[in-house]
């Protein structure tokens, strides 16, 4: 198991320069009131894609050789990895082949479709997707990126907090929401390294706890089918994600249903953006815990910003 | 009639600098690929309280003297004037009334209040609230500030296309939404001074189209009670909001209900911004209009953010 460091987070952030936004940071009046903290949105909904994804999806990419790139790339992914990946291979001009089961959204085929990437359809279950997607590989020799355990994804997923700690100054902690732990992998490659005393939370969904039980127990525990709004959320800790979440997070905080909805539609009422039910858990958890975050300075990682309108969780 | 001059702009942007934001222009590469155009959105949906009717009502509420302001000042609202007027009013410190139908939205009610301000209801005919304002004015000696045929207001909203023409070099173009004419006029202001090559464009909803049929008929048509999803536009034009549009605006474009909520989720899924139906009536006559519009730069006005997520146009 190759572990990503510094170095490789510095060669991602100028790989991928041309092909990313910095995206802003906005800060809310009302927002630092509520919780007693002062926040620092981080707003990768405004990202390339839709997502901090485009980050990760974008280094693998344009570090392959010509070689490699010419046969294209390959991933299973229902959520924002397909469609950034996509993305990426779209900028570069290589084919992308992104498996997806046939009961996902047509919106996220039609994401997918919109970078230019072919998508192919397995049944739902993980025997059919596996067996697929060893299908795809086998026909296009494409290289497979996997959507968060994997160096070159999280040495991309690291440059978001590269930019927050130069965008703002004398940060406490950072919060981002943690399902595979691609971003809070990434988080925690870039400050244990450039900035040590600043704290790492990781915020997950009460319904789909795996990482916090796991980061309990000291070994990772997968669920099987957890069920939750923040639906980027639902997939489990490996072992590379694992590794950094184990080594540099403080601690895991989760959020009720409930309270990532509210804590959504706060985001969307007060700062007027459009963001995922993912995005939001981190807020929940500060709202809930004045005790860890008020009084200090938090950069809050807003991940994503694709989300189904006619389908919004309290409708 | 006192018609407000560049002079009186440029006062009113020193006098609400510390009051308002100088709101981003933000672009999207797909939307200028869909319209053919090259779009600038100045987002006014970020501005403090959530509509540029901040800068109207911090002009109006900062230019009162001392002996004034201590009376306060009251208007007659139910959409985002009143809010305004509070939120002005609470920098400075000074009573704000603002009488609003009791069948008004809770959330209307609440935005005022949030800001400090008192909230007067009356009957939701015109007569009831005349009368109710009459005595509020009475009591109080309130300093009355018109949501929009007022010079200090149009004064106010007119700094917002001076950034406008800071921010983005080279517009062919500039389109607001019309209601009662404020932001049109204000823009009519600065840019028939500062940048009289650039056309003003006006855009309103074909189911409240009497700013359109007036700028044909060559005088002011007022609707007695239209209806359309874009509720901050049903206002009818006044005198001096009707001298700015007579002689300055190009031509004033109109929109279905259809094509306003499709442009609306287009702004949401692409910018990843909340706006409100009203704001996204420039862009709903943009796509129809490819003949006006293509090859152009065009600065699009996103007048406010103030939406019931509750009740979006298209659940």
């Amino acid at each position: 198991m190759y572990i990503p460091t510094l170095e490789d987070m510095i060669a991602a952030r100028a790989r991928i320069e041309p092909y990313v936004h910095r995206t802003p940071v906005l800060t809310s009046r009302m927002l630092n009131e509520l919780t007693g903290a002062e926040l620092f949105f981080k707003c990768e909904n405004l990202q390339k894609a839709g997502a901090f994804k485009a980050r990760g999806a974008s280094n693998a990419v344009f570090g392959l050789t010509d070689e490699q790139a010419a046969k294209g790339v390959a991933t299973h992914s229902s959520g924002n990895h397909g469609t950034c990946l996509s993305y990426a291979a779209g900028r570069r001009g290589i084919p992308c082949t992104v498996v997806m089961p046939h009961t996902a959204p047509q919106a996220k085929k039609d994401a997918v479709r919109g970078y230019g990437g072919r998508v192919v359809e397995s049944e739902p279950s993980t025997s059919s997707r596996e067996a697929v997607f060893a299908e795809v590989v086998a026909q296009t020799g494409a290289e497979f990126v996997h959507p968060y355990n994997d160096p070159r994804v999280i040495a991309g997923q690291a440059t978001c907090s590269a930019e927050l700690i130069e965008q703002v100054e004398g940060l406490d902690a950072v919060i981002a929401p943690i399902g595979g732990g691609g971003m809070v992998s990434g988080t925690c490659l870039t400050l244990s390294n450039l900035a040590p005393s600043i704290k790492i939370y990781a915020a997950e969904p009460l319904n789909a706890d795996d990482a916090a039980r796991s980061f309990r127990a000291g070994h990772i525990i997968a669920d099987d089918a957890p069920d939750t709004v923040a639906d980027g959320l639902k997939v489990p800790l490996k072992e590379l994600t694992w590794h950094f979440v184990q080594n540099h997070v403080t601690d895991i905080l989760t959020a009720t249903e409930d309270e990532i909805v509210e804590a959504m539609k706060l985001i969307w009422k007060r700062m007027k953006i459009v963001m995922e039910p993912s995005s939001a858990v981190p807020l929940a958890t500060i709202i809930k815990n004045p005790d860890i975050f008020a009084g200090q300075r938090v950069g809050v990682i807003i991940t994503g910003g694709n989300v189904d309108l006619d389908k919004l969780p309290w409708n």
